[in-house]
């Protein structure tokens, strides 16, 4: 039984050193006895702690079903690995156990000539569904649905749909929610297992089903799919094809992959990564790179302008050398002010609690919020220049006219910095770009060039630089 | 029925619209026909949208059982309102009906007053238990359970326990799954009602029951419950106490909350804001101001060191002030470097990919992603550099020696930035600090004095400054 994270872990890590010594001394029915009593989850876990070598033996200690649960929890180079080892027989039993969303996941993630092989072994009926599910396009409901699903006739009465649900019932992900067509296939409505069970046997499915049914379309984005499930706490939600047949369902532990997929996402983007499917742990150097350097490079680039600006102040920085001390200063708050708008801004509109149209009210707060956050900094910087750094710390170039232009500086700065920091969100959102682009990185570049811009006009015209 | 997400919201915004007519025209009758047509969730919505004093009307004119159903599903100001409209016995009705975890969920939000109110009118029994859940500590498992869960006894057959479950079904939340206690209320077992549906009615429960179960605790965190959830695709978790005493159980509907809730809350660490729970569109500019203020007022006071740093090199600079164009450049490439690192490993700690034992290869996997990002830079930049600037704009000030000087710069910056962005957050995490503060805005900082210190340094050696 689970035990805490911590301790879990341990027993987890201890066992995987354990398990090459029952190996080496084929002590495979000791082995056995431990892995039953497993989830197929941690098994999985397990398996990933295994040297490579030990993963074909132990695989097939298991017994056949549980074999084919805990395939699906290991990742696809170990996948891969195992079904090289399987005999054509073995490849048929493992894909016949497994459900078809499942399969089409693993065969997303192999090379073709697996999946050429998975496709050969599978059962002809079976092999329609997979590929029908795999012409969906990537990311949409129609690729994370599963064919599998009890369906009911209106004209049923509940006892009936009860035979249908048992006969049908080993072969299902889910039965606890059963979807009623009509002749046409159309989907007409719904009842759940709970329903049945408070129903009378002799009541007639028509006469209990509920007919206001929320359902997605095949080509409708997965996110929101998944966020119909957060919305609505479905366990299943049913996809229909344009012409309205009901041609699938997505049941919520797929949606919540999605979502923690689409988080990682949404955050990869905001930090200047190009998106992956992979785990840290599984990527090489280089393919860390390859995600990181085009957005570096990019930012590198587009900094320079900022340097730009730097040059063509030179002047006015030579002749006030302690205006550039407070650059970083004046950067990092601009960029620090501008990111906190905007990922507050593209989390919203990820979970869907503000949208364009509310863009003049979220620019009018945002203005507010500079406001106090601009006259606070530049308060606060001001006593401090003026205390700590003129007459703590003797630094006599720090006049008064200094400091009121880094305060001046800082509180326009803010202002720009947030009204850029979600503006930019929403109109990438709007003219269909991810909104999680134009977060920290993007927008500390733009704010960098701005609050400079701000910075030297503002010293030009106080300090009389170049008079 | 639901079309795309963009119909859906101008449907709802267009009824919204409507229902005021509804209203000064009396068609009551009407209004409700399109109500119980709708999604509890959507009507939530729709709520929402409605001008405040329309709302004790609308509510009421929803049949009773689908109001208790919205009545989840809308904000905690809406739901106070409501509640200070209500007569005594309208409260009773509509607590009644709720589930216990969601009436925790709506007494967590309100103000003393209203929970006295709450609690009197619940039934004895239902205050019981909400009491045993408001004593968990917040965000724990504890508090997040709810206590009505089918339970069943290790000797009744199928049969019985079907009989078992009609006649408690309507009370619960969830009736799929089903825990078997034994006399001292230890959890022993766990049956679907898929197992049961698929078993024969005179079969025994203690044979056909699923006895390694995986459980948690009351006092385990909720994040870590919630991915347990993602884990092992359950739909529902048991919690025990600490003498192993089954308390309640947890819903995957709770637990994508949990999951959505944390996420937001480490996306806005990782931008440097106190998180909050209120979604953006309801919190004030003065709440705004609150949560990003600290932030930004503690990285202002940071950065001043980054300013004490180039006063310290102001002769290099006077001497040299085309370096000063390259600070921007060279702070922003080492700010975005150290967020890439930190916020990947931020978010692989939190998904569980990579834990503290992890960090010798962490810091061994990104020095090679640093080296080669650096070298990448470098190059693109020394080329940039002498073609571009010097030759291309004529800029006669960047030498040989001074793009070495920024290049190098660059490679070393993009080494620290990588280390110190993969480690913190690892270390934070060791320590008990959670990892996401360790983000961008707190990297950003220090990677900055550390390229300019480095920026510095290189450039009094290779130019001879102060010789």
């Amino acid at each position: 039984m689970a035990e805490t994270e911590k301790n879990f872990n341990i027993e987890l890590e201890e066992l995987a050193g354990k398990v090459p010594e029952y190996i080496s001394e084929r002590r495979y029915s000791d082995l056995k006895k431990i892995l039953v009593e497993m989830n197929p989850a941690d098994i999985g876990d397990l398996m990933e702690e295994l040297p490579r070598e030990n993963l074909p033996l132990v695989y097939r200690i298991l017994p056949k079903e549980l074999a084919s649960e805990v395939f699906v929890y290991i990742d696809s180079d170990t996948q891969e690995l195992l079904i090289s080892t399987f005999s054509d027989n073995e490849l048929k039993e493992v894909i016949d156990d497994l459900y078809i969303d499942d399969t089409v996941d693993i065969i997303e993630e192999m090379p073709a000539s697996v999946v050429k092989r998975i496709l050969k072994h599978a059962d002809p009926e079976m092999r329609i569904e997979i590929n029908k599910i795999l012409k969906y396009p990537k990311d949409s409901a129609g690729s994370v649905m599963t064919t599998e699903f009890v369906d009911l006739k209106k004209d049923l009465t509940v006892e009936d749909a009860f035979l249908r649900i048992r006969r049908t019932a080993v072969d299902k992900e889910t039965i606890y929610t059963c979807y009623v067509k009509d002749e046409n296939r159309h989907l007409i409505g719904l009842v759940t297992v709970k329903d049945l069970l408070l129903a009378d046997y002799q009541e007639k499915i028509s006469d209990i089903m509920e007919t206001n049914i929320i359902y997605v379309n095949t080509t409708d984005d997965q996110e929101y799919v998944a966020n119909m499930f957060t919305k609505y706490d479905f366990t299943t939600i049913p996809v229909v094809d344009n012409e309205n047949r009901l041609v699938g369902i997505v049941t919520f532990d797929d949606a919540m992959d999605v979502l923690q997929d689409e988080t990682t996402e949404d955050i990869e983007k905001m930090a200047a990564i190009s998106p992956t499917d992979k785990p840290y742990s599984k990527m090489s150097a280089f393919e860390l790179w390859k995600k990181r350097i085009p957005w570096l490079l990019l930012l590198m680039i587009s900094a320079t302008f900022t340097g730009m600006i730097i040059s063509s102040f030179e002047e006015a920085l030579a002749s006030f050398v302690v205006l550039t001390s407070f650059i970083p200063m004046l950067m990092d708050t601009g960029g620090n002010s501008g990111s906190q708008a905007s990922v507050t801004i593209i989390r919203s509109i990820s979970l869907g609690d503000i949208e364009f149209k509310n863009m003049p009210k979220v620019i009018w707060k945002e203005i507010r919020v500079a406001a106090l956050c601009g006259v606070t900094l530049a308060a606060a910087n001001f006593v401090k220049l003026l205390t700590i750094d003129r007459i703590l710390l003797g630094n006599s170039d720090i006049t008064v006219s200094v400091a009121l232009v880094v305060c001046l500086t800082l509180i326009l700065t803010v202002l720009c910095a947030k009204i850029i920091g979600c503006t930019l969100p929403m109109i990438a959102k709007k003219i269909g770009f991810d909104p999680a682009v134009m977060a920290s990185p993007f927008i500390t570049t733009i704010v960098d060039a701005v609050s400079l811009v701000v910075y030297f006009r503002i010293a030009t015209i106080f300090l009389h630089i170049g008079d």
